[in-house]
């Protein structure tokens, strides 16, 4: 997600240091939530829109939201902190540093949504769903745990739908038009929102490691 | 593929007794070829483009088309006898039938081009696909043997990745446009020839078992 440089985001971001975690340090998560609960992460979190809405529909379930844009992650926790959310946490964060901080086997659910599609071929291992990035998911999820990924983009899905096999991992649930049937509840994102309007077709599968 | 049906048929059909095996018997394959190679066998031959070009490619490979209506064989017949292919043999059989023709582990591997989709949910046990054929192409199949699958119907290549995955089946080579890349020898059916024109997508992916 690209947004314009707001030099004053800086300054006011400083309003959500409850919400925003530090860059560094130990992550304890029941000590950081006040409670032990399974724990679900988005990478790329954005606005907040899916984070948020999932918090809420999920008390039993703590929420940590990675984005790498300082810019975006403002509105975000803008969102957490009017919808009083406390089982969320978000960070400032690169994807390739997830290993630095989500201990092994400490993650319950890992959500990857419209993520960059890096269309160029020698920009593969930027995706999110490349065997690079399994690797990392494969270490920080506990046995069992499990991805659910989401993108608009036909080719990035077919790439991912062959990483995944080629790592040996489960599928389930695989859609090629999500909005097709409407069969569960899903939450969307602020792209998917602005996608569904425009008629675009979602892919989404669940991925089990 | 429906045909108008032709009275003539059922006569001219007898021209290929060499091509056209019986419809009941022990099937022993090398001795049928009279030689023993891989045995690769498509379920819904249809007027035989596909397999015609398989085996004239594959000369070091055994081919069965199987195919239940027998208007259809007539011309996939005509094609096999026209070419001079001594590697294929057609039979008028219905894929339910695959255990009394294949013996366990006999197969190398499967071909399912273009099946009906049968899209009423009330006809899911019917689509080739199904957690029902599947179990059937486990026996046939040599342990580490193949099914390659195309279709041009989204919601039946959604189907059948999701009975790949629930049965535990391995994927690979997972297109969701085939003709996008190309990037390999695809032989094309009758019905693909026509997709293509029409610019419409195929869907293929190959699952070992």
């Amino acid at each position: 997600m690209r947004l314009r440089r707001k030099p004053w985001i800086k300054e006011a971001i400083n309003e959500f240091t409850d919400i925003l975690l530090p860059e560094t340090g130990e992550f304890n998560w029941p000590a950081i939530f006040g409670q032990e609960k399974p724990l679900h992460i988005e990478v790329g979190t954005g606005k907040g829109k899916f984070i948020g809405e999932m918090a809420q529909a999920n008390p039993a379930v703590n929420f940590v939201g990675l984005e790498a844009q300082l810019d975006v992650i403002y509105y975000a926790a803008r969102k957490v902190k009017d919808g009083g959310l406390s089982n969320v946490r978000l960070m400032h964060f690169d994807a390739n540093q997830l290993l630095a901080v989500f201990a092994p086997a400490s993650v319950d659910r890992l959500y990857v949504n419209f993520c960059d599609p890096w269309p160029k071929n020698r920009h593969a291992k930027r995706r999110l769903t490349h065997s690079r990035f399994l690797d990392k998911y494969r270490v920080i999820l506990r046995p069992g745990g499990e991805l659910f990924f989401k993108t608009d983009n036909e080719r990035l899905f077919e790439f991912s739908l062959n990483e995944f096999a080629d790592a040996r991992l489960r599928l389930r649930n695989i859609s090629l038009d999500l909005h097709r049937d409407e069969t569960f509840a899903n939450v969307t994102t602020e792209y998917e929102e602005r996608f569904k309007k425009q008629g675009l077709k979602i892919f989404r599968c669940e991925v089990i490691f």
